[in-house]
């Protein structure tokens, strides 16, 4: 027998449903809870995210999302402009602020090269970071160590290293926490090969 | 070292935690979606769920979400209207539709009693429910089978056989499918109790 429901959850659930990760069940949860809950809390959450999106920009120096022409870290006298850190997303700049290692500045490609999904140099930052290096002592290449992670930093590391430029990469080994037993193969191979003197 | 993110990103991250069930990792995860879909999505993103809150209505028999003045399974002459099932919430009407076992009507309480939450009978729909009582043969109580759903099942069931109408409650038992060996006590027991003949 055919689900039973009615036009408004139907709608609400769609809506849900297409945002990433939000399968049909939980999408009629979250329209449940909507067709529940008072009209003026839907009006906020509805125009909060509208709100969020029109006010959303890329910096002009770095890419990452702010609401300003310049973000904060940009803006930031304090911290290192000669070191310019390239990672895939926003997320990661959030990920690297918050581990407290680092006080350069950062540049988002927004995205990895991918051929499989047709996603080209042209479709990321690249041209803005190339642009930005004139003044750059180190640019440390912080994609994730996937096979498109590993492609997009060695693309802009030759790219790179033809400026003058010296390029690093996230050191690779063992996460911390991490139990031997059930490293995978590659992984250890890694810590093996870059291990340090201690 | 606090999280760093950028104004437009808090902003939609706190919308979407306001949903229940959605944490402050998935929040900033739909976040980050959002502020990289094209406008006019997001646009219609939030026009959607504000007109599926705006056209949301009660059915007047039975209190059911619709968007009409009466739900589509009490205007369905097809179906026995002297049968009411009495369930907590428009989910559990999807829930029995589509179990394909049941073609009489619903009563939509919108809640449990529970003195804990002070929810008493005026939150609840029971006056609706006792006034559409006057030519119906059986009421089902599917309630869960919860403390609240039980003494709403209880509640209900002296006030409505008070009114001559005859009062029955979903079986207890095994599950489909359940294994015994993982069955707890109070389910074993219920099912010792209610066994029938084969």
């Amino acid at each position: 027998m055919a689900e039973y429901n009615s036009q408004p959850l139907i709608t609400a659930a769609q809506e849900f449903a297409k945002l990433p990760g939000i399968g049909l069940k939980t999408a009629q949860r979250l329209a449940y809870y909507i067709l529940n809950a008072p009209e003026e809390e839907v009006e906020q959450f509805a125009s909060g995210i509208l709100r969020a999106r029109r006010s959303m920009k890329l910096c002009s120096v770095c890419q990452n999302i702010c609401n300003t022409d310049k973000c904060d870290i940009c803006s930031d006298s304090r911290r290192n402009h000669k070191v310019i850190c390239v990672v895939e997303s926003p997320k990661d700049v959030s990920a690297i602020e918050r581990s407290g290692g680092f006080d350069g500045v950062y540049h988002v490609l927004h995205g990895l090269l991918s051929p499989m999904n047709s996603i080209g140099p042209q479709q990321l930052k690249i041209k803005e970071l190339m642009a930005r290096l004139s003044d750059t002592d180190e640019v440390i290449m912080a994609t994730s160590p996937t096979i498109e992670g590993e492609a997009t930093a060695t693309y802009l590391s030759r790219m790179i290293k033809q400026l003058g430029v010296k390029v690093t990469r996230l050191a690779y080994g063992l996460p911390a926490g991490a139990s031997l037993e059930y490293a995978d193969d590659v992984t250890l191979q890694r810590a093996l090969e870059n291990r340090n003197e201690i």
